[in-house]
């Protein structure tokens, strides 16, 4: 516990190499890093934490890449959080990718990381907000968030940033579904990448339609306050329409600080996670009190079809709860 | 709760009024359906649960309907749950693929089941396995499971099939990524689907590459008992390929049943549940009990960075815990 204050202290002092531990900490086992996110967390709450999610083959990777570069040059420092699978930065990236990566090395104002796949539900929402918590205390300016956009934890985690960059590309046939399927909702821009390519003028103008249509519900206020998802159009690969995201990020920054929504959104994201610890906290408790020969004979006899699940967890629960009611 | 065993009982019958009306309980709210769950769970465990995944854009949906149109000219009964956002099954369909899944409407051997997004992490898990049950225990002898195979939620999901069908496309440039990223683990057999187009040959061997690798760690046992995911080239759009799909499903099914690799499955999904029920339940007996002013009571102090969550979660649980250690 010591130890883990200790390195929290030396990363907030501008130690990488504690950073880094840390860092590896929450990622190997959360409670271990536990006494260093308290000691951090009051210096929480600085950052501007955006989410950047589009389905794979939109050149999301590409868009973080540049956006990061973008922000260097303007002095900003900026953390990058990648859970995408498919993404470069977790390793996945075929050889152009890596190279494009290059561009960031050895700048001390870039702090890059990927999450590992989680082993349960819950866990890599769990270790991607403590990591972007740990970034935010230390002092980096702009966190950009990367997922993948097309499954529920990752739209979660996406949701809980003060400002999500929803990014489509023309020509992969699923640009109306993603918006259905609950992506629309949480969009603050909106970008077409890939914008040279054929169909794009279209795909940005179907945004167009849905925007209309979701706007008088969409999360960013109403009436004189309300928040229109502005349609950006980039070809990432060689910069273009770039510095127009980033000043739209900041436009949307602006609008969450004046209109209060910035508070609001904090407290959507406090709320959320706190009924993720809260679970995870409370199973690991029961296991480790029942321990691992009772789970077992409960999983036997569900599986020969005995007794059927919510049966056993309201027998669990039930004596379990009777000295706390 | 009689009403609800009384439409289990309705529902085993054959009943299809009752069967809707019963996964309808179940998506609405979990709690008001378990009795009926508690009903048909001994009829469950007949099923062959089949998971099919893949990225958006494989072209998986045209897969998963056409793998049912086969399945039913063998006179075998099928149910289908989708779980892919971008799925025809769940609404986010172009005109075409509606047009394609009326071959199924009409027959009483097929039910069709689209799983709305939930509004917590597990929801949509727990969702899907209940429906899962109900289609096993009403006599469904495969169900389906489409999940988009992007995220974390998804790729839970497919891992507690009996069988998972991992689905790529060639030309989108992600596959090596999507199996590095946790969809080779789970595959059981792989299709390289919209095989007529440019590169379906190199993704193939790709993915050959890759099994190579990948053989010794599969989890389709050792030595002898070794299951090597064959991989099939199939064109969705027109049938091609599909009796091969379905033959490899169902050696796959006997493999399992031979090698005693079902039974182990079994209580793989049954821990998963297990795990899942608890956590929920207990978040929810625990917010219950101490009420919505106290959550936001907390919510404020940590975002006013007054106390981290974790300290919280510790004195909360430090408090309910006493009585029970």
């Amino acid at each position: 516990m010591a130890a883990d204050s200790l390195l929290a202290a030396e990363a907030l002092g501008g130690n990488r190499y504690a950073l880094a531990r840390l860092i590896s900490l929450i990622e190997d086992d959360g409670t271990d890093a536990r006494a260093a996110l308290a000691t951090l967390y009051p210096h929480t709450g600085q950052a501007h934490i955006v989410g950047v999610t589009g389905a794979p083959g939109t050149g999301k990777s590409t868009l973080v890449n540049e956006l990061a570069k973008a922000l260097r040059a303007q002095d900003t420092t900026v953390g990058v959080v990648a859970v995408d699978p498919s993404s470069p930065f977790t390793g996945g990236a075929l050889l152009g990718d890596r190279v494009r990566m290059r561009d960031l090395a050895g700048d001390p104002g870039v702090f890059i990381r990927s999450m590992a796949s989680r082993g349960s539900l819950g866990g890599l929402a769990r270790a991607t907000n403590d990591v972007v918590k740990v970034l935010d205390a230390v002092g980096f300016a702009v966190v950009l968030v990367e997922t993948v956009g097309a499954g529920q934890a990752e739209v979660d985690i996406a949701r809980t940033a003060h400002t999500t960059v929803v990014i489509e590309a023309p020509g992969l046939g699923d640009e109306v579904q993603a918006l259905k399927a609950g992506l629309m909702e949480i969009a603050d821009v909106l970008v077409v990448n890939k914008a040279d390519r054929p169909g794009a003028a279209q795909t940005a103008r179907a945004l167009e339609m849905v925007i209309n249509r979701n706007v008088p519900d969409a999360r960013g206020g109403v009436g004189e306050d309300a928040w229109r998802p502005p349609i950006l159009q980039t070809i990432a690969l060689d910069g273009t329409g770039v510095p127009e995201v980033l000043a739209a990020v900041g436009a949307h920054r602006d609008h969450l600080r004046a209109s209060g929504l910035w508070a609001s959104r904090e407290r959507a994201r406090v709320e959320t996670e706190l009924r993720n610890v809260l679970q995870q906290e409370m199973l690991g408790r029961l296991l480790a009190r029942v321990g691992e020969g009772q789970v077992a004979t409960w999983v036997d006899r569900i599986a020969a079809r005995e007794v059927d699940v919510y049966t056993v967890v309201q027998t669990i629960l039930g004596e379990e709860g009777s000295d706390a009611d």
